[in-house]
């Protein structure tokens, strides 16, 4: 299969349960590791082309795994995360399209917190579509005026997490749907929702997520 | 010991690993369950005075392992989440200080985020001081001008999660202390920092949560 040489997939720290639909997702894409992120490349038959990383002493079992992986080293005290860092090596390639593998749930919840905040960012102010993937969870960043339409199965749960208030929240196709709703922040409305066929989702103004139970 | 009537424990579903520390900070608290979080009851050793939930089928083996505890039934089809309805309970009873228990982690990244949304809402809305804690990890929501000082152990790693852009932000007792400093929405500037010994947080503007790995 060729290669997009302007989509990406980026192996991070977080949970990973390896899907039928994380592999297709991830076939035609460039593969990049950040750090600890290549604990996922054997379990997805894949060698990524960067394995970025500070390489410090807690990286000797995952070195000695993949040996082979060409690095990309970067100091230990840096004020980036090792998946921004692999994102924006990604974005100075030109990427248009970032699938983030492993971006979501693991045990330090600040990083799960950072990866979708980063992800929203990205996703807006680089133009670039942004796939986020547990492969139990998967998570798509909202545009303003933009309208959403995941390809999640019907009777899939799925959120919409905000990280302000939301503006002119519209939910089509939806057990509960929405007709531009104004969404407080630390409101719960809109947690929970069931996917009907062809989802859409649209917001007017505001920073949110929509995040489903893919499987 | 005696229990102060305005301080609360409230059980949610995420993830808890019962530690010291977390039975330390539970007493004294009245304790309310907030659906399935009454699960974590019998680690704790605990008798919740009350178990909010919808009680729909999936609750059937927990009322069995919880047949005495009373119970107050709401609709499933609501529109606020368990735990906030929980905690809504909890402040309708005068709660002036909340410990927010399981409500990190667990499997799903949706309920861990709106955990942390619907707190900072709580601690800035209605002056109610918040903890929530997973045992591995504890977080504490940041109000604009009011220092926070963490008692977590020299050593411990700990982030800033900003929902928005945050302003002025300074830490004080850090492996990388910060002095009134502007923070973009979607930074990695304030992920894993290190506390010192009387660690202290302040920011003049923004909504953010200070978190720590505290085990």
């Amino acid at each position: 299969m060729s290669v997009d040489q302007k989509h990406f997939a980026i192996l991070l720290d977080g949970a990973l349960r390896v899907t039928e639909r994380v592999m297709a997702q991830l076939r035609g894409r460039r593969v990049l590791a950040a750090d600890g992120g290549i604990r996922h490349a054997a379990a997805l038959g894949i060698s990524p082309e960067l394995w970025l990383g500070d390489f410090d002493s807690t990286d000797g079992l995952l070195a000695q795994k993949y040996p082979d992986a060409p690095r990309a080293p970067y100091p230990a005290d840096k004020p980036r995360s090792d998946g921004e860092i692999a994102i924006r090596h990604a974005l100075d390639q030109g990427a248009t399209d970032l699938l983030l593998v492993g971006a979501l749930g693991g045990d330090r919840s600040d990083h799960a917190f950072f990866n979708l905040s980063v992800a929203a960012t990205i996703a807006r102010n680089e133009a670039v579509r942004v796939v986020m993937t547990s492969g139990a969870e998967e998570a798509v960043p909202l545009l303003p005026g933009k309208k959403t339409s995941p390809d999640w199965q019907e009777g899939t749960i799925f959120s919409v997490l905000c990280f302000t208030q939301v503006g002119g929240l519209t939910i089509e196709n939806a057990k509960w749907p929405l007709d531009r709703v104004d969404v407080p922040f630390g409101s719960t409305l809109t947690l929970s929702n069931i996917a009907g066929s062809d989802l859409e989702i649209l917001l007017a103004s505001g920073c949110g997520i929509a995040i489903a139970q893919v499987e």
